[in-house]
C-alpha cells in the first residue's frame, strides 16, 4: 500500500538485506530500517519494530533466508539450526513465526546440497511473503463485495497492511472497494489502551486517501444507534472451530452493539488464523497485560518528543485483558482468502 | 467524602470566602482554592476549576451570597442583578447554575430590606449546597440496597462526590454500602476521551479506600460476559419524561452490554435531572466536542509536568460526540433522592 504516494510492503528483501517499516515509530516518524543479518531480524521482532501476525511470519522467513546465506559451508547445518532457534525465541506466542521458520527449514533440508539449500531458502521466504500478500488481496476482493458505494465501515484495532506483507485483513476490503471506485468512509475505533486504531489504522487510511474519523471506543455504539454505520469489519487473532473469535479487547463490545443495532459484523482473517484444535472460545486463554498501559498513554508532546504520560493518580490500579472472545452468534460472516463463510461453516475451510 | 483521611465537601463558604477543590489539577495535585469574591467564583466556573452539575449549582449559590455581601447599600439591586448575570454567563448549558442563581435572587427580592436580603442570600446558598448533599446521601441510601456484600459494580465517567457538594450520584450507593460494612469492588471505565473515570473516579475511590480497578472502556463487555460484574450504576446529564437518559458518551454501550449479559443497569441522579419538557431521548441534542480530545491525551510526564500528547499523526481527523442517549428499555431503575423508579414511572416523581 501507499506511503507518501509510493507503494511499499511492510517487509521485503534486497541483496540479502531485509528491509522493514519501523512500526514502533509510527505515526510520528516514517522510517525504513535495514536489517543486514538474521540477528538484526531477531532483534527487530523482539523489540516490536515489526509486529502483526502476518508480518512477523514474513520477516522470520526472510530471516531464515539470511541464515542460509550467512551459514559457512563447514558447520552449515549447525549454524542454520541455531539461527532458526534464535528467530523462534523472539516472540514465543506468534504462530506465524514458527510456521515460517519451519517452512523454510523443511525446504532447505529437502535440498540436495548446501548451495541449493541457500537458493531454496530465499525462494521459500519470498513465497511466504508473496502468499501472505496474495491471501490478503483475496480477502480484499471477497470483502469488497460487502461494501456498497458510499458505505460507512467501522473497524477496531489495526488489521491493516502493516500487520501483513500488504493489503491487511480487515482493511483489505476497504482498500479494494476504493480501487473499484466506490466511496467509503471508515470509523476507526482508537482501541485503548494501546491505541492501534488511532496510531496505525488512521495513518494507513490517511496514506491511502480513504475518508475516516478516529472515534473514542465509547462512541461506536452511538454512531451505530444513529444508523451511521453500515457494517463492521475487524481482524482476528484466533478463530475457534465453532467460529468463536478472539481479537483485540473491545471487539466483543462492538459485535454486541452491531447485533443490537442490526449492523452486520464481519471478521476478516487468513485461514491460517483458524485453529481447529480449539473447539470454542472458552478454550482460548486471554492474556492479561501490564496495568501501565491502561494507566497512561503514549504520544507526541508539543516539543516533538514521544512521551508516556500517566493519566491516573500515582497509586492507581488497573485490569488489562488484552483480548476478548466474540461468540460466533454475533458474527455475520468470516472473510478468508477462500471466500465468506458463516461462522458455523468455518471448520470446512482447508487452510492454505 | 475523604481526602487524605479528612472529610471535605467539594465547595463551601467560610467568612465570605468560597472555597473549592481545584478539580482541574486532580488527580496529580490536591489543592483548595480561595475565591474571595463573586468575580473569582465566576472565573472558577468558566475555567472549570469546579465542574459537575451539582457542584456548579452549589458554587453559583455561594457566589450569589458573595454578590449580596459585596453590593453597596446605594445601587444594591443594580450590583446584585449584574453579579447574577456574570454568574449565569459562565457555563451557558448548566441547568443547576440558572436554578441556583434564580433561587437566591428570588429569595432576596422577597426580603423586606437590604440587610435581610444579605442574610437570606447566605442562608439560601447554604441551603442549596446542603440540599444537594442530602439528596445525594438519600440516593446513596436507596442505591445501597441494590449492593450486596461482595458486589462488583461497574461505573462510567465520574458521577462521584466531586460533581456535587458531597456523596455523588452513581458513587453514593457504593460509599453508603461501604459504610454499612459491605465489601464492594468497582470497575471504573476510564471514559475516553477525557478520562474522568481514570482521573476522578479512581482518585475518589482510592481516597475513600474502596477497592477498584480502572479498565479500558473496551474491557467492560469482557468482564460482564465473564460474570464479573453484578450491576452497573452511572450518573445522568438529563432524563427525558419517558426514562431515556443522556449521559457521557459510552454509557449507551455499557447499557446494551449489561442488557445482553443479564446485568442490571441503573441510573443514579437527583430528581432535578429529570426534564419533563423533554418527551424522549430523540429530543435531547448531543454536543459534538473538539476532535483534539480524541486525538490526544493529558497526563503527567516522568518529569512531573502535566502535558498533552498527540496520539495520532499530525493531520488525523476525529469525531467526538460528548454524550449519548440510553433508551429506557435498557434501564433497570433510576435512583433518585425519592427512591428507585422504573424508567416508565419517572414522570410521576415530583422534583425536590
Amino acid at each position: 500500500m501507499k506511503v507518501n504516494g509510493k507503494a511499499y510492503r511492510t517487509v521485503w528483501m534486497e541483496d540479502g538485506v531485509v528491509k522493514v517499516i519501523h512500526q514502533a515509530l509510527l505515526p510520528h516518524i516514517f522510517k525504513i530500517v535495514d536489517l543486514p543479518d538474521h540477528r538484526a531480524v531477531a532483534e527487530a521482532i523482539s523489540s516490536m519494530i515489526i509486529r502483526g501476525a502476518g508480518a512477523i511470519g514474513d520477516v522470520a522467513g526472510y530471516g531464515m533466508a539470511q541464515v542460509a546465506r550467512e551459514a559457512p559451508d563447514e558447520g552449515f547445518w549447525d549454524y542454520v539450526n541455531s539461527g532458526a532457534q534464535r528467530l523462534r525465541q523472539t516472540r514465543p506466542t506468534a504462530q506465524n513465526l514458527f510456521y515460517a521458520v519451519k517452512k523454510v527449514l523443511d525446504a532447505m533440508k529437502a535440498a540436495p546440497n548446501i548451495k541449493e539449500a541457500r537458493r531454496i531458502a530465499q525462494e521459500v521466504a519470498q513465497g511466504i511473503a508473496d502468499a501472505d500478500a496474495a491471501q490478503c488481496e483475496a480477502i480484499g476482493r471477497y470483502g469488497a463485495d460487502l461494501i456498497k458505494d458510499g458505505a460507512r465501515v467501522l473497524t477496531h484495532c489495526n488489521a491493516g497492511w502493516l500487520a501483513f506483507a500488504d493489503w491487511g485483513s480487515a482493511l483489505a476490503p476497504i482498500y479494494m472497494a476504493k480501487r473499484q471506485g466506490k466511496k467509503v468512509f471508515v470509523f476507526a475505533d482508537e482501541t485503548r489502551p494501546r491505541c492501534q486504531g488511532a496510531i496505525l489504522t488512521a495513518w494507513e487510511l490517511y496514506q491511502e486517501d480513504v475518508d475516516y474519523a478516529v472515534i473514542a471506543d465509547n462512541a461506536a455504539g452511538y454512531f451505530m444507534h444513529r444508523g451511521d454505520v453500515d457494517l463492521v469489519i475487524t481482524g482476528a487473532d484466533r478463530i475457534a472451530a465453532n467460529g468463536d473469535t478472539a481479537n483485540k479487547i473491545g471487539t466483543y463490545e462492538k459485535a454486541v452493539l452491531a447485533h443490537e443495532n442490526g449492523v452486520p459484523f464481519y471478521i476478516a482473517a487468513p485461514s491460517s488464523t483458524i485453529d481447529l484444535q480449539c473447539p470454542s472460545g472458552d478454550a482460548i486463554p486471554i492474556e492479561e497485560r501490564s496495568e501501565e498501559e491502561v494507566l497512561g498513554a503514549v504520544g507526541l508532546t508539543a516539543e516533538g518528543v514521544v512521551t508516556r504520560v500517566r493519566i491516573t493518580h500515582a497509586k492507581a490500579h488497573a485490569r488489562n485483558p488484552g483480548f476478548d472472545v466474540t461468540p460466533a452468534r454475533y458474527i455475520a460472516g468470516i472473510i478468508t482468502e477462500h471466500g465468506i463463510s458463516k461462522p458455523d461453516k468455518i471448520k470446512l475451510i482447508k487452510p492454505s
